[in-house]
């Protein structure tokens, strides 16, 4: 296991971070630097994003500090002098922290977060906001899709056995659940931030029992208040009649069967199928939950096809955001000691200063237009996005609960107009500069073309 | 930082297979029962699949242990009895796991790894299992296919800021090592791993001195063994001849500009345009690097229209294998109690039994057909590749040096027929089954549809 429990999020980070650290510290580069994140493209299908992450990331930014045995190994690398090494003993992040909150739906080019430090602490942290930040922000958009889709059927997320891992598992669990889901069948996720958790049975218990129906009984004996059937191992309507026998006993017993699960086959038939042995077999209570290869785009086909389902488990197609499995998120220098900075990099431009995130809205509340500003600037009859969570590398405050998260995500999905949600979404919503950030922006790069291009 | 501390591993699953392990320890059903872990389907553009990921399943299970406050949150779910959580307290795995090496090549329906162990313990690992081999087996295919396509040059793991979590980010380095690369900006993966890790400097680093030449300079300074210069900050032709500068004070001192790199633009004109400099300045020697989006195809595609360029950093596309995001890989029970089982599932079937993978090759070495047949079975002139790592839940060898796992890619691939190897690879490798399989196949299914079909 040492392996494993070796592990410290501090040199969970690229080598340049420390190679370039190491040059500040011999330069006595300790000026502080803004950096904004930010997402450069919409992946397909998306004309919005849903902010998340932000919370695991400053519980990181807070307690920056590396270890012994870490600090032992980049020793052992010879890169690096000693001096510098025993500077990083007792580096601590000290910088702030602006950010959009998490549940907030934002829009390409905008500054998600920006961080403020001492040059080389800003730097330093660069891997791990990025990765901190870019799949939250992913999966919470992805979910919010799937949420939309199943209209005001249940979703659970059902992805941790393929997604990238077991850390991608707990913030797909997380992310899923401020983009609208219930819950999900990851109990580790249930532990560490108190999410609903959901599960009974897989084709391997049915196969355990000499019959499908010893299998059915006997897990309503074990789980008499929480008993969802698997009813397809081999014929699901043939399964969902020994449902209906078990749901009989169960009833003579005074409890009662929640629901079945599909897993396969051709939903929306088999739906309408079971949907129609159930009731008539005077059991319109217990609920039909469907899993398997589900997303938005499924979702979505199959409701428009008939299909009766009650609530939905979502896997793999969310847990590693299928159709789109990354953000084009960059985390870019914005400011070195007051001196506005960007590069112009072909295809890869930044902007200049650190900024602010202004929304204008309709009357009726729906959003009208984003406009990236200078972050001294205010705009009439706008709403600021980024709010300070952290200085002098402390949090301002708590960790927010995740039903709070949820609850401010829900009211922003609802004031986005609708053409942006469409699950094929092509339209852009607006997001423009301030003038003063343009003729900023204009300025910086005019200056770097005279002083930089050429040859020295 | 609470939360990431008290994680553990046992309860990284989902709630199914705690409800099934309490259900099977109600029903007093702990006989052993055998699981397959296999891939139902080739990705899009694959005919093949690197083997990886083994050796931390391995550790997981030899460790695998409830915690106190695991049991402890479990008993707050209210879910299951007491009894059974006691008896949770003491578990551990004592099963035997079968599985192909690590680093060899294996093909669909093929089962990677088999378990078995009494019922309640091979279930509840099923989805840390499938996670642990999923991206690994995913990563190092794609890793492969990216040494393929760069032929000798050499391939740097640049990923980790897009992964999906750092727990990805780490298979990742080991994964895409196996796969071929040379080493991973990942200092952890470095440290845990012992993987040769690579990194210089970014953007920022440029962008925080007054002019790029500064930053060229300062850094070489830091670094004179060391130093690779990016030049595409503001321009790249400019950054060049500035490094060209560079290079001659370094000369002067002794010392000798390693590389340059490239991140943006027309890679194969710049390249040359690179080149070009840097042989007319005497700088032959001084190689040139590159990054930005690469993977399989966009090396391939500016290789072939002539980019001179000596190694690659492959970041987000290979990190997440952004083209084929997940392996539809399962864990199927086959065996419970000495009784063959499958599912009829539509379009999920499974094949019955424990088994073995036969592999028969051509004269000169070459692969020629797999042959999936009952465990028990041999076939003449034919390797069998699963073998037995694990028995009484201990390993039975000590964990592998990542070099020899490496080097048996290598190999392996060398023996791959070259048409498996095309990037839109269509051709489908002869994987059949022996005719004893086949034939406990038709029985099995046969004897559970004349049992399950039908109402009870």
């Amino acid at each position: 296991m040492g392996a494993a429990r070796q592990r410290s999020r501090e040199i969970m980070t690229d080598l340049y971070e420390l190679t370039m650290a190491a040059s500040y510290f011999e330069q006595n580069m300790f000026a502080p630097a803004t950096f904004s994140l930010f997402v450069r493209e919409y992946p397909p299908n998306r004309s919005y994003l849903v902010c998340a992450g932000l919370d695991p990331l400053l519980d990181y930014l807070e307690s920056f500090q590396f270890r012994p045995d870490d600090l032992e190994y980049l020793a052992q690398t010879s890169l690096f002098p000693d001096t510098f090494l025993e500077f990083l003993e007792t580096l601590h992040f000290t910088g702030e922290v602006r950010a959009i909150p998490e549940g907030r739906i934002a829009f390409c080019d905008e500054p998600l977060l920006e961080v403020t430090a001492p040059v080389m602490q800003a730097q330093l942290v660069e891997t791990f906001v990025i990765n901190a930040i870019n799949l939250p922000t992913l999966i919470a958009t992805k979910a919010s899709r799937c949420s939309h889709a199943a209209g005001d059927r249940q979703l659970v997320d059902f992805s941790l056995r393929r997604t990238h891992g077991m850390d991608a598992g707990l913030m797909v669990a997380r992310s899923s659940y401020i983009g609208g889901f219930i819950g999900t069948s990851n109990v580790q996720a249930g532990k560490i931030y108190g999410l609903p958790i959901y599960g009974t049975m897989a084709h391997s218990y049915v196969e355990s029992f000499d019959r499908e129906i010893d299998a059915f009984r006997a897990f309503a004996k074990s789980f008499p208040d929480n008993t969802v059937l698997l009813i397809d191992t081999y014929d699901t309507l043939a399964g969902a009649r020994k449902a209906v026998t078990v749901a009989e006993d169960m009833r003579r017993n005074g409890k009662a069967l929640r629901a079945v699960r599909l897993d396969s086959g051709d939903m929306p038939q088999l739906s309408q199928q079971v949907r129609e042995i159930l009731d008539e077999s005077g059991f319109p209570e217990v609920r039909i939950f469907a899993s398997g290869g589900f997303d938005e785009f499924k979702i979505q086909k199959i409701l428009a096809s008939g299909a009766v389902i009650d609530a939905f488990g979502v896997g793999t197609r969310l847990g590693v955001s299928a159709d789109a499995p990354y953000l084009n998120m960059a985390y870019k220098m914005v400011e070195y000691n007051d001196r506005p900075v960007l590069k112009l990099s072909s295809g890869k431009v930044s902007l200049a200063n650190p900024k602010q995130v202004f929304r204008q809205r309709e009357e009726n509340g729906l959003f009208k237009r984003d406009l990236i500003g200078l972050d001294e600037e205010t705009v009439a009859d706008a709403e600021p996005l980024l709010t300070l969570v952290m200085k002098e590398g402390k949090r301002l405050n708590a960790p927010e609960n995740l039903r709070v998260i949820q609850e401010r995500f829900r009211k922003e999905f609802a004031q986005l107009p609708e053409n942006y949600k469409d699950l094929h979404g092509i339209p852009t919503y607006p997001v423009e500069m301030t003038s003063r950030l343009r003729s900023l922006q204009d300025r910086v790069s005019r200056e770097i073309r005279e002083k930089e291009l050429g040859t020295v």
